[in-house]
């Protein structure tokens, strides 16, 4: 049981996270923060947060759990603002998609990383922001990475792993380094594609026909290119060296695979797309993929 | 109204038309064609077709509509089959993803392309094969493009145009090149990046746990990396110089975003986000995608 919860960020996350709380009873109040007057206000009047401030420093007071749902270029003056603001006893948690960037502003902010920070990630979303968005399913049997670090609390840990069992979630633990490389292959890559296709189409002078002949296909595939513009710049930095190194190597393979179009290669063609689809496929059913044998090119 | 109609390959394009006209009340009898006599059967027993044959000719004899719903590497052997088997007043359209082929196809087979040939694209399908998965309402609201020739005869154009909106479609004309540039961009280089991306996945070693953390944009992402491996490649090989010049366009882009981000030129990706956002929420919402302005990079 949570007994006052501070959301700082009380958009799609923060606010989903809220509402699935308060709907299993397990929390006592929630105090809202966020730069928007206007969506802490709505955020008041749907229920979701019983009170807000606009200052993370007068959120936190008294919280037991706080809970950082901002874009990663905003966590690091979130931190500086908290500092000494915070309950002896108070567990602090995050959201952001980048784990390495969220613990390099803890350890300049607080001198190390506090051992009550424990730094998490819900792999969940959808491609709209703000409190309106917000819904107390989003979690169900979603997984959320916790990216503990040696010296955090092991209580600590606990508290935030059984917040989010009861929002739904599957909780499991990881690496800070390997969260990141294994999202940036995941989340973060596809993401650029989605943003990179559409931003091409958009550039070509006929870029109305061009939408207007769009398949069904391209409006699911191209869903995650309305994803907010500003939390993707700063993934983007904050994932830096993983993300740009996973996007040439994406790169060089589509260099190749037209390659493979023009001379005609229709049997290295066929391999790729079965190899795909039977991917996909396992993925979609729940069942292993496929591990690469020794003859496929890594 | 079609007297007998003909549909070889009776799958989810050919089996989706045969039922909507069929709502419609618009066939007398469909005679069904494929080479899979457990897919025809089945076909059969769903009340798709009335009777079927393995044999194109024996297929198409008595037919005033011929629909020919086949991957494209297939189009040819069925050309070569019901050369001087058709009635003299039938009207022969098709279902290919790339004109410019099927053409091709056409003036070797036939000498010239028929007069009452008439190449036809309905934009629509769904990651699903097989007349299993045909359904009456996939026409309704889609587009389907006609791309007459000179040569092409103004009744039959016109029959093939009353048969598509009779199953609920919205028909224009395009020039063949002109298409087959349209579709490079907006359909086949999207599944090019999606099957290329779960290609990459799926051959690294940690695939099983990399598909494990894929979050639920990966999963709409991907969707068209379940389709049909044969037809993609057929697709590729019949638009193998539109496709394979968007798509080495598309390798540089990504090689280019990738030092974006390697430099960290927040501002530079914003613009990119931010132009992906706009034109992607606009194609949802129905609404013009904005020309693009004089400084926009082409």
């Amino acid at each position: 049981m949570i007994e006052r919860l501070a959301i700082i960020g009380v958009g799609l996350i923060g606010g989903s996270l809220a509402r699935a709380l308060r709907g299993a009873g397990a929390v006592g109040e929630i105090i809202g923060c966020g730069r928007s007057a206007q969506n802490l206000e709505l955020a008041c009047d749907l229920g979701v947060i019983d009170d807000c401030s606009r200052d993370p420093a007068e959120a936190v007071a008294g919280a037991d759990m706080v809970f950082l749902a901002v874009p990663l270029g905003a966590v690091r003056g979130v931190f500086e603002r908290i500092q000494g603001q915070l309950r002896a006893d108070a567990v602090m948690t995050d959201g952001g998609s980048v784990k390495g960037s969220v613990v390099a502003d803890a350890a300049a902010v607080f001198g190390e990383v506090p051992a009550r920070l424990v730094p998490g990630h819900p792999i969940a979303g959808t491609e709209h922001s703000g409190v309106a968005a917000s819904f107390p399913e989003l979690y169900h049997n979603r997984r959320v990475i916790l990216t503990p670090l040696p010296q955090t609390d092991a209580a600590a840990l606990a508290r935030v792993r059984a917040m989010w069992e009861t929002a739904g979630a599957v909780v499991t633990e990881m690496d800070v380094a390997h969260h990141d490389h294994v999202l940036a292959a995941t989340s973060h890559l596809p993401h650029m594609l989605a943003f990179g296709l559409v931003d091409l189409l958009a550039r070509r002078q006929d870029n109305d026909e061009i939408f207007r002949y769009a398949a069904g296909g391209f409006r699911d595939f191209t869903r995650i290119a309305s994803s907010n513009p500003v939390m993707w710049r700063d993934i983007c930095l904050a994932n830096a060296d993983a993300l740009s190194d996973m996007l040439a190597r994406f790169g060089e393979e589509m260099t190749h695979l037209a390659e493979t179009i023009r001379r005609r290669d229709a049997d290295h063609l066929l391999d790729i797309f079965f190899r795909a689809k039977t991917a996909r496929d396992s993925y979609v059913d729940g069942v292993s993929v496929p591990k690469p044998d020794s003859s496929t090119p890594q």
